[in-house]
């Protein structure tokens, strides 16, 4: 088979260095030692499970990127570099042909499908790239459309648990809590209980030590008005193993859509899930 | 608003009079006091929150069911009777133009759709009358059909808890596997752990002492290969009230599609939580 040139973005950050790591483990890829950087970066390179990749910040990228794209044709980038570069690196992707998975968020989102359906690339684009938790929300939404007011009358709690530095609420538990809406329970986003104390998430959730730094479990509770029906739905996640899953998965899904001639289209995870079919 | 006339078959037996219990307190319904009954019933009547309900024999009941019909027009039966009833109630409701809302199982089920499809009635036939345990088993088959394999490698174990008599498996249990064989995970329906034992019920699970005797918990757990994933879904139930409730909705259901003139039809719990749009 033939190995996908993947070029990870936003090294020397933590994701980009857990993805480079799944990289380097799996088959299907052959890593691209480039890696665009932020302006702030003063390493020259960084060296991820003994390999070494250089750092290309923003002031020499337009310069270096044909040397890069000569060197290993057919290259995916990915992208997990800083909210504020979302939409400066969509542009630079667009302007270099360089298609791309972006799992980064924040920036102005509403830029960044007109920028790719404007260029001759196209890329996947998503807020979260763990297949499984994108999977459970899908099959929420698509209850709430089938099923309105299936759980009419249930009262529901809330819970979750993300790393002590982690201000916001769990964008995954709000988009679930409107499906939920839509089944027909009365709750608002602002009785999700955030557990963000990592003694509480040692001692009653069980979370292991080593995860309290990085991890999201959530669990959702609905009790039937006679209190005789319980529902619970949980997705407990250690680490960012899962995403790095999803991405390359996503990797894969963009280098046969690029295979087939496809051009100015925006993908997402669900598009990933179904093969494109959906 | 017009009361529905709803006649609970299967009395003196335990779930019909818990339906009668719940019709009872129920504004959309009057009870019609008769109540078609087993041969080996020696009973005239039975008393149900001081309300009495004529049984009605086998050998009497074609005889009787004129008087009853004239008496309580466009009624709708409900038939929670014996497995060995199913077919000769289904084709008795067939030949005398009653439509019915079957909750019973077991007996030939393929000759059930073509009794209905060839009379003037129509049907609510489902064997599992919990709404939202339906909508679960649905939500997770459509999963399967859109997103196959996503849980593919994980790990999964079911548990599911019944009453000391239940003697198979949950068949709930049973579909939801089916589904998450189709989402690619490895997992055959005798690795299922059935819970019979009312202390284990008691101590390890928490189930309320008075529902030892008439509860259904099932619990799917699914591990990512990696172990840093976890999803869990519950569903436990204590007692029967749940399917009272879907029964009645279902009643309500039969009666729309009664009084918009729909004849041999036989909806399923789907129909029902859809309005009949599925």
């Amino acid at each position: 088979m033939q190995l996908i040139p993947i070029m990870i973005n936003g090294l020397p950050g933590n994701v980009a260095k857990m993805i480079v790591s799944h990289v380097l483990r799996d088959s299907r890829f052959a890593l691209v030692p480039f890696s665009l950087t932020g302006p702030e970066i003063q390493e020259a390179a960084v060296e991820v499970a003994g390999t070494s990749i250089q750092l290309v910040r923003p002031d020499v990228r337009a310069a270096r990127i044909g040397d890069i794209k000569k060197q290993c044709p057919g290259l995916i980038s990915v992208d997990y570099t800083h909210p504020t570069a979302v939409n400066g690196n969509c542009e630079f992707y667009c302007a270099h042909g360089l298609p791309f998975v972006m799992g980064t968020t924040g920036g102005d989102r509403d830029r960044l499908d007109p920028a790719v359906r404007a260029s001759s690339i196209c890329a996947v684009i998503a807020p979260n790239m763990a297949k499984q938790v994108v999977g459970f929300q899908a099959m929420l939404a698509h209850a709430a459309d089938t099923f309105p007011g299936l759980f009419a009358g249930y009262t529901m709690t809330v819970r979750e648990s993300h790393q002590k530095g982690k201000a916001d609420t769990s964008g995954t538990a709000r988009a679930v809590v409107h499906s939920f809406n839509r089944l027909g329970v009365h709750f608002s986003e602002d009785q999700i209980e955030m557990i963000r104390d990592p003694e509480v998430q040692k001692r009653e959730w069980g979370i292991p030590e080593e995860h309290l730094g990085g991890h999201g479990w959530h669990t959702y509770t609905l009790t039937s008005p006679d209190r005789t029906v319980t529902f619970e739905f949980k997705h407990n996640i250690n680490g960012r193993d899962i995403y790095a899953d999803g991405t390359l998965d996503a990797v894969v899904f963009l280098h046969q859509k690029v295979a087939r001639g496809e051009k100015g289209t925006v993908f997402s995870m669900i598009d990933v899930l179904t093969g494109g079919c959906s």
